[in-house]
């Protein structure tokens, strides 16, 4: 296993070390248990959004604590779920008496650990609302899921609701919005290679010199077929003919674009694969308005990309284009 | 070889076709020859920042063109310098009335070239100045360099004097910013892995199941030594300790440290790689002021980092605190 790591066990508690340097502005990083929450939180007033899920998808979801997005994230161990114990600690240090958002991939794990902390907050008058992500159209079910895996409409809906909720929106409409966002997005994802999670020490899955698996989770879960390493092209059709025809989407949407590095694909590739899939959504008449291009939901260092797209309307663009102020996503107004 | 594209000779191609479709706000690529401007070039009255290099290194440069950063960036071929026509073009483009600068990495092609272009600029009454940037302390002369290699400065110098053009300096000025940038950092890298060239199709050096190359160049050029893989503790000391050495970095000196991933290693890594630099600096009474984590100057799927320090003073702190919209980086006032 070549990593720049140290003992494989230290691997999230030195990495949330290493975030708690670097962006000590932006957020604080707590212990027993692990949690990263923005460096001004509680913010009176506002609805505070929680996310997290077990680490190994970096910059998801400690780089997008901060302003305009996550007031918390609860790290697991790499590829494991975070406990209700850590999932309420977050909660309670974010909650700024606006109520909490609690925004869940849907892995049955986080979904019920989430479920746990929910239940422990509002038992302390703490109001908490949840939404599970699922807009990963590869499989039905999965190894660690009933019903669809949640994957990069997470990022999405991380930035757009948490610009709603600087705009001191209140907890049923955050919550509105995030369920929209996941009823509009659509997702897919492949790999090239495996990815090897530093407590296991080998490979997750293995894939031959010249084979692709073509609906991978981000956890290596198996997709929909493994097959010959084909064109860009042609990768690009695999996964957004489902995508689009799942939602549907059709000729006259508007759409947010998200090609997203699986974490050892460089960003040259996925700017030929951007180049493909917009010439595959201009082809059915379908508008990129927003982009989103590079590592942001991650399997370690798994060669590969996914793709998610988003149907906009002005609302959500104008909540996309809000500014941000993360470690993983910023910009101004 | 198992790559996200197309046909290798398209490689360039596509991926700034798709750079064009993606970045059109900030920027538009011309062709014939290629070169990627600004997409309100020429800014007049301003210093235009020309940079360029070989393809393979995204998103430099081509990604750090735009306000604050880069007026044109120059792209060869994958790890080939672009053209003197290509220079030429691109400086008569954003050529704005103030002069032009050129940012050149120390590689003998690129550095001839630039040079070719600037004289043929130069007598179209065009006013240009050139920086090489030679921070790899690794060697003392390279595989395609007499000197030391330009590596992770580039980045650096290319924000912190955009952010002095954008101030209306002169040119006389804002080349003195960038020796000086180029003076204050040292920089060194490492290799896990080989990448592959994708009109090559093998890998360009063999590293081998439990080997590392300390040193290496961004092209793979050979570095210092092939040795057993480290941990990330011993790993920074192999790359900061020269770092340090040379300059010399001394107790008191607050700098930017740069954390940059070759392309195949995702953040998890490079934020326990962070920690141990940040560690290791403290030991030093070495302050890090700024930061910067992430894949900026890559080498195709490389997996390996590079460490790079610049030792800061209020002008460059606040140059780099100024704000930039570019694809590669973006921040706000």
């Amino acid at each position: 296993m070549k990593k720049l790591i140290n003992d494989p066990a230290d691997v999230v508690k030195e990495a949330l070390q290493g975030i708690a340097a670097a962006h000590s502005d932006r957020l604080r990083v707590l212990t027993e248990p692990n949690n990263i929450v923005r460096a001004d939180s509680p913010v009176q007033g506002k609805v505070a959004l929680v996310s997290g899920g077990g680490s190994g998808h970096e910059p998801m979801h400690g780089g997008f604590v901060g302003m305009g997005m996550l007031d918390a994230a609860c790290p697991g161990e790499v590829f494991t779920s975070p406990t209700p114990d850590q999932m309420l600690a977050a909660t309670q240090a974010v909650d700024g008496g606006a109520g909490v958002l609690h925004i869940v991939k849907n892995y049955t794990g986080d979904v019920l650990n989430f479920e746990m902390a929910a239940d422990l907050a509002r038992a302390e008058g703490i109001e908490v609302e949840a939404v599970v992500i699922d807009d990963d159209v590869a499989v039905k079910d999965s190894l660690y899921t009933a019903g669809r895996r949640g994957v990069g409409a997470t990022v999405l809906a991380e930035k757009i609701c948490g610009a709603a909720a600087e705009q001191r929106r209140p907890l049923a409409e955050v919550a509105e919005l995030c369920r929209t966002v996941n009823a509009n997005s659509r997702s897919m994802g492949m790999a090239l290679t495996s990815c090897t999670v530093p407590a296991a020490g080998k490979p997750t899955f293995e894939l031959g010199a010249t084979e692709m698996e073509i609906g991978i989770g981000i956890h290596g879960e198996p997709g929909r077929r493994r097959m010959e390493v084909a064109s860009a092209h042609d990768v690009v059709g695999l996964l957004a003919t489902p995508i689009v025809e799942d939602l549907p989407f059709s000729a006259g949407d508007k759409v947010l674009a998200f090609v997203n590095s699986m974490g050892g694909t460089p960003l040259i590739e996925l700017y030929v694969v951007y180049n493909e899939l917009n010439h595959f959504l201009a082809d059915r008449g379908i508008e990129i308005s927003r982009n989103l291009i590079g590592p942001f939901i991650t399997s370690l260092e798994m060669q590969g990309c996914s793709i998610t797209l988003l149907k906009l309307d002005d609302e959500l663009t104008a909540l996309w284009d809000a500014p941000v102020n993360t470690p993983g996503l910023r910009w101004g107004a």
